[in-house]
């Protein structure tokens, strides 16, 4: 059977409205979620540790009765370690390959996003600038059960540790009581210090407020179900959180010159990950787009995951007829996807266009997949048109900065004038005075 | 009367409690006012203009029926350059020279901070890198009546400007029709594009979503009363937003040799700004501390804003005897406050000690109020111990960055192998595939 992938022509009438009605997607707010996650952080907060236990018994359904302590959760390194010496030789080769590149690409990062801060002198000796530490502790929660990615362990830790945090925390929730074996070797691999098989509201509340055994975290990052993202808006402000990530997103400009079969299956790996995610091609070319539309036919049956593949295609795909290249960067421009391939010839000249875009995969051998595990760059980035205002994770993420100002002697006398003039002109009298004591 | 300000010593039993306990603040989450916001949002999104203007009438009390239009509350650039020449010359220069320095610290920031972004060839041909990028277009709330800061508009519209921000569009309600002709010269020093004389909810959500008359912007900054910090937590994911400010913070650590006058008048230039601020002096000399408790004191009758500071300082102030300056550093991390005065000799020996506060203000001469008008790094800072993950506010926070993948053939090669391993083990086939396909 084949897919009933939409197509749109960027010269019909009412293009971007249909394009807009494709790309439309609001997260459902279901109020019952937002309450039993307010619910369970309140009662974290209220009797930490036993509450952590009970929920975590209850909802994971582990066998007997809750622990008597937290500690009986906590998985040592020597563990972390032994599942990792269990891998394959193949896979563990791979993974850490994975490791070494995404570290080498935060430690470059690092060094260019100003983290050793700044400081300058002006003539009368006042000095100002910016001191650059990174957070002292975080949180990485990783989900259980199928959508648990070793991958993504890294891509969390690793930033935290180039950054300097001196103690990233993991959670995992281990649903029915099922580790996930290459989840604990990643994060022996990422440097992890510590690991808690806890999950959902309650693990965010855990790291949150901090328990009897789980120490309080600044900033709780990665993935969750609807209770966790829940919880973890919630709990905005007493700690840091990432974004709220929605369905993932792939969109490809193609000039026409690529196999189609190579384009076919770029849209397919975004689109197994799951039925609300986003798979669009805009090409200038109808023969060629007609061709990428018979691979998808021919090489659909094959994958495992066709059913997943089939429904995101049918109902948040697209392959878009453009006018030209340009004026599929504007269209990309307004979409602000996830990951962008440009898939053409020289396609540096095109990227030079693109402002919105979480990752950019330049080329046509730079397919999105090599990304998600071990280009190097964070495969954790803003979806939902959120590239227009927010960046991969990274270094920065887990750094904050602390504005140093020295004023001379001398710099309190011109500053502490103009300052007191806006201060009495704001009603703000202590200021202006606390200027004026300054003066000579 | 003198005030009953509380009075710590670090070598007190339970002395950690006691100042946890004085630290401790909650904002109130009001549920009305958080339904509310959302029924605004809500109408402002299906109606536009026709509800903006429908609530400004109402909740600004603006005479008469509501305009046709919302064109009709737009403040054009001529009004904002008579304002500003309205002034007078003193205060028309002071504000130039704040605008100055905040411009050119801004400057220095931007370049320091990896604006530039990076691009780096590996041995195969492969380039990694990050391209940054403004954002298009920037909302800046300014609240109206009392607490309208001119400074604020400066500091806010500012580092969007010199991030590259192409439209900044302003919004202050005029409560009862009366403009604050300050905080306009302040827009139009700034180079504010565009001023709306919209305030509360309404704005927010005519900023998050567009209207007819207002263009959807890419991020809401500045503050706002109950209703607009409610509204922006719930726009938050459509627009960015910045942090949720809690009340000013003040916290002085003095060995002692400063003019206790002085480090009153400091605690005082906190304490005014409304009864929940907070202010605490941590010294190792008792005498010391009592001078400048006879100063407190002494100065306080001629504050015009006395009743204000006298609340803050009984409610929520203290005066901290520790042990030595070591252990004030110790202290003031764990505290992580939003401005932190080191009034001492060779202050930056402690300085290094400090690793969580919004701005530190190092030597005698450097008053929070020089800080807070002109000495040039941003007054928007974290509040409520949030400076242990988070930042001023800064040209970072109007820029974003993507990703640079340039996978060469070679690459391909090595990467798609690793790729396809990982991808195989956590079931991701199509993932695996779309990596495989370019092998050779």
């Amino acid at each position: 059977m084949s897919i009933a992938i939409r197509k749109l022509d960027s010269a019909d009438a009412g293009f971007r409205d249909k394009l807009s009605a494709v790309l439309a997607f609001e997260a459902s707010e279901d109020e019952a979620i937002d309450r039993a996650a307010a619910t369970i952080l309140a009662d974290v907060k209220a009797r930490g540790d036993a509450a952590v236990l009970e929920y975590t018994w209850r909802f994971d359904r582990l066998p007997g009765q809750p622990a008597a302590s937290l500690a009986a959760l906590e998985i040592g390194q020597e563990a972390l370690q032994a599942a990792l010496a269990s891998l394959p030789e193949a896979r563990r080769a791979a993974l850490q390959t994975a490791a070494d590149r995404v570290h080498a690409y935060h430690e470059r990062q690092k060094k260019e996003c100003g983290s050793d801060g700044f400081l300058y002198t002006e003539a009368d000796g006042t000095e100002l600038g910016q001191k650059v530490t990174p957070l002292d502790r975080v949180g990485i929660y990783v989900p259980g059960g199928k959508a648990a990615y070793p991958s993504s362990v890294l891509m969390n830790a690793i930033p935290a540790k180039v950054a300097g945090v001196q103690e990233v925390i993991m959670v995992v929730p281990t649903p029915d009581g099922v580790h996930n074996e290459l989840v604990l070797a990643a994060a022996a691999i990422a440097g992890v210090d510590r690991v808690f098989t806890i999950g959902g509201a309650q693990a965010v509340g855990a790291l949150a407020y901090g328990t009897a055994t789980i120490p309080q975290v600044d900033k709780i990052v990665g993935p969750g179900n609807a209770y966790v993202a829940a919880a973890k808006r919630r709990v905005f402000g007493i700690v840091g959180i990432d974004m709220i990530a929605g369905p993932s997103e792939i969109l490809v400009i193609c000039d026409g010159t690529t196999d189609p079969d190579w384009i076919a299956m770029d849209l397919f790996s975004q689109a197994e990950h799951d039925e609300l995610a986003q798979s669009i091609l805009l090409c200038p070319d109808a023969a060629y787009i007609a061709k990428v539309e018979a691979s998808i036919n021919k090489l659909l049956d094959a994958m495992p995951r066709k059913e997943v593949i089939r429904t995101s295609l049918t109902d948040r795909g697209a392959l878009v007829k453009v006018r030209d290249m340009d004026e599929a960067c504007e269209i990309a421009n307004a979409i602000a996807a996830e990951h962008l391939e440009i898939s053409a010839e020289e396609p540096q000249q095109w990227a030079d266009k693109i402002r919105h875009a979480g990752a950019m995969f330049l080329g046509r051998y730079s397919s999105e997949s090599l990304g998600d595990y071990c280009a190097g760059p964070n495969h954790v980035l803003p979806t939902s048109r959120t590239a227009r205002f927010s960046s991969p994770l990274g270094v920065y993420d887990f750094q904050k900065r602390s504005s140093v100002i020295r004023v001379s002697e001398a710099g309190a006398q011109t500053l502490g004038r103009v300052a007191a003039e806006l201060a009495y002109g704001e009603g703000l009298q202590a200021h202006a005075r606390s200027a004026e004591l300054r003066l000579k």
